[in-house]
């Protein structure tokens, strides 16, 4: 690649700092972390359990699969979980191309992690996916314990945590999920934003 | 619809008013103006061209539509420009189906007029369309004179600004386009996350 | 009006979208509603409850009224709850003085709408007032869910709230009064800034 | 005073460092110094003066002034200078009720020292009074070094600065003057906000 | 010092209005106090204490002190306590020269205070220390109060505020402690930060 | 390690996230990133520069190194280059023991890295070292481009920037280097906050 396109590539990276994840700005966090503090910290814990575990584990693998999982959200942003019902079908063709389309040449090292990610089966996939989905309930813990925000929906995310068969994942959520309970304490979770109401059951009400 | 159901439409509403309006945020603007903002001032830039022209204007039809107009994104998030390729196939069904699930027994008043805007037939939906493109040149011509982010792409957008046959709309983006060009000066645009580069290219390059 | 008019008119309306709620920033809220919003989603709440109920409602009229109500603040900012015994006596001319400074020519149709607003008589006024009250009590329910800043001074918003005759405004206060309440618990209310205290007084005690 | 009223009289104090200086929210500064940065620097500044002048000076007095030469913002807020022809006649009024409502039993020693100040006669005064528009001017000059928000407005603040006798005051207010000047270089002003249209005035323009 | 000399000054105590204190940071406090605010509340405070006291009190040095305490920090930024272990030993000697080089021809006047109220000797360095443990320990409630990060940790400090003689002040804290306490409830306190874990333990432990 | 102090070390780095990068700070750049956005992009800039070269690279390596290479400032801050005459003889031996302290047993991989990074000599020290500079002067164009702060004193990075041998790194950074100096254009350079006045200097001055 040449310099002004591995700098164009950069400078799209870039503005993964500038996005919030969305999902706090739902729960009225303010100021919430921004997409690449979600890759930087998936990244430490990662390495972090990896450290943990007897099995050897390619670091270069599991870093890189952190901190490019996000790529498509350069051109596509930060979608949130109640777009899935309109989204799921195309979602994943569409951040293949982006990514494609924002990496140029470097794509073809990245994309196969990502691919390798998505699939599940090896130990580095299996160790970022446990890594990702154990920072975003550590973050909700934080933000709790911070009075940030409304975190009574992540009680649910925290209760069924998945550790792929990572066994310090799994005894790390189980810190963070008592945590959590204890921030939380009694306070009630209003489901908003998912609800599938038809226009006819409204009138019904009405 | 049941008092808890307005609520709760209320509540995915005001939503927009913690939406950043994504635009701003590619080009570097600190703190930018929010979807409801945008709404905002659609509706008020309406109104006031709305009282310099000529023909009657059902009002109530004009200023519901500026408001409502977004309400897609209340689920869908407001997607940037350059996320175009990837999604514009599915982007409005995708958006309608959202804003039905969002009002339940409100949509029935509210998606007519949606519909009626994106035909862009009546006099009152190219009012609107006309204030809504009108509001985002002006917003850049803001942020260029308070040197707020990148400014240099929206060069482009108050060139290419259609009225749709209002007349004053026409008018006041002379104005916004003459201002915009003495704010901004000679500042270099740099054309950046709207390329499709192949692998293929970039190895050819490199 | 002329072009250049047009533009000021527009960029002072803009105005709004930077000043941010002072109720809010009082009660420590970080980065809260700015006064477009609030006008944004008085706009839609009236808009909503008008579907509610069976009386024919004038739309243009309920809408431009909340998009409007605050026109003054635009020069005069949005002035505390606690500003009111020093400011009360002129508040009203003064707003309305702005009001017209601000809209020119757009003056002659929005003026009448705040007068006859204020009046509380029609409607479309009632509506509108009831729809702005729900505003504020809904806004310290979100604030309260979100745990920004002290919602506790609201309770007695929400305790007080006058429907106006709405019917739906009523009911959907209700659950706002009660959802407040939970989120709330046992909240102490310091009643801080509201004070009269006289010097003399202060001596006595010290 | 008793604890209570003395913490009462504390976090009304406190307030000014959650207010915005509004003049700085107008000409669109990203996230504005508060009141009390204002006075603060107020006080570095006189204090700085004031080490360089012959005379002796009560510097008890001096602090003390610029400390709380802003008391009555605590409840009414910071009104921008688009406000002065709504406002003026009652202002000072308002703004000394309130101090003393604030302040209790610690007003007895504070309101002369503002009533002093007020009058610019003693050297305390003039020296306070130098070192705030010092402040004004200097803070323009950071914000357009910075590229923060539009100063081309207080070009003419600095153009017209009165050191009111204070020799080093004027010495520096040069200083100042130059590197705003440098900063904005031909920046327009466009001048926003201050206009006094009948709305006559715009129909014969229409 | 001539003009550029004071107008350097000037620039870098601006600077501290732009520093956060770092403490909030760590506690998750959503856009919190500058140093400059926390100079000008102490400030404040001692004023107010001082008002209590029958002993006469040099004014200009105590608001001097108040105000020029952190001068250092314009440099050396506000280190957190969790540094201590690393940095104390050389931490207030980098604080005086870095005050000496900022503050040129002012430290001759300025230093000696910084220095008498480092010894805690005089009424006047008492007055300002207690007003600054006392303006720590109300920021903390106050955050409480608005829910703004994890105030936990600042039990312990209101608990051994030491008044250092001052009547009022002791007073003060009490209602603030209790406030505090109030405020937090049962919330847990997770010592995160200060602990000096070796790796043999954690060896140990795993 | 357990998992409380695997959580404890999760959550201790996780605070780079919450530190904005200071320098930006002094340069007046609103909201600017964190820390943990430069360990973000460092990494990411260091990925694709390997990918660029012919040498094979230990991946694993170079990515730990940028994302653990600013731990120590979990509990020292990020401290400005300005303090350097004050910190330097210490920072390192402080930066080194809080690693220790924060990263626990999981120091014992990490530090090595550290160690391997600090002498250079290594091609993956020499590519981070690169990668990390490159950060800092694509930061300082972004933000020239996007007007934030005022970016003049990076004009001297850019120009003394170093590729340690690594070829891309070099040719990138001509390119930034060009586009900066496009963005900057004229602007003078006040060099503030720097200087080393002697009090004496300055009383022979006056």
């Amino acid at each position: 690649m040449n310099p002004d396109r591995i700098l164009e590539c950069m400078a799209e990276m870039h503005t993964l700092t500038r996005l919030p994840r969305i999902g706090w700005i739902m729960a009225g966090v303010p100021d919430p972390e921004s997409v690449s503090d979600h890759c930087f910290e998936t990244a430490i814990i990662a390495y972090m359990l990896a450290q943990q575990i007897a099995e050897p584990v390619d670091m270069g693998k599991v870093l890189a699969m952190a901190l490019f999982h996000e790529t498509g959200e350069v051109r596509l942003t930060d979608l949130p979980r109640r777009s899935a019902p309109y989204v799921k079908q195309f979602k994943r063709k569409a951040e293949q191309d982006a990514s494609v389309d924002i990496l140029g040449g470097v794509a073809e090292s990245v994309l196969p992690l990502l691919e390798e990610m998505h699939e599940l089966e090896t130990l580095e996939a299996r160790l970022v996916e446990a890594a990702e989905e154990l920072q975003i309930i550590a973050a909700a813990m934080y933000y709790a314990k911070e009075n940030r925000g409304d975190m009574s929906e992540y009680r649910r995310d925290a209760e069924k945590y998945d550790p792929l068969g990572i066994g310090p994942a799994a005894a790390v959520a189980e810190v963070v999920k008592r945590r959590l309970g204890e921030y939380l304490g009694e306070k009630p979770y209003w489901e908003l934003g998912y609800s599938r109401h038809s226009v006819a059951d409204d009138r019904a009400k009405g």
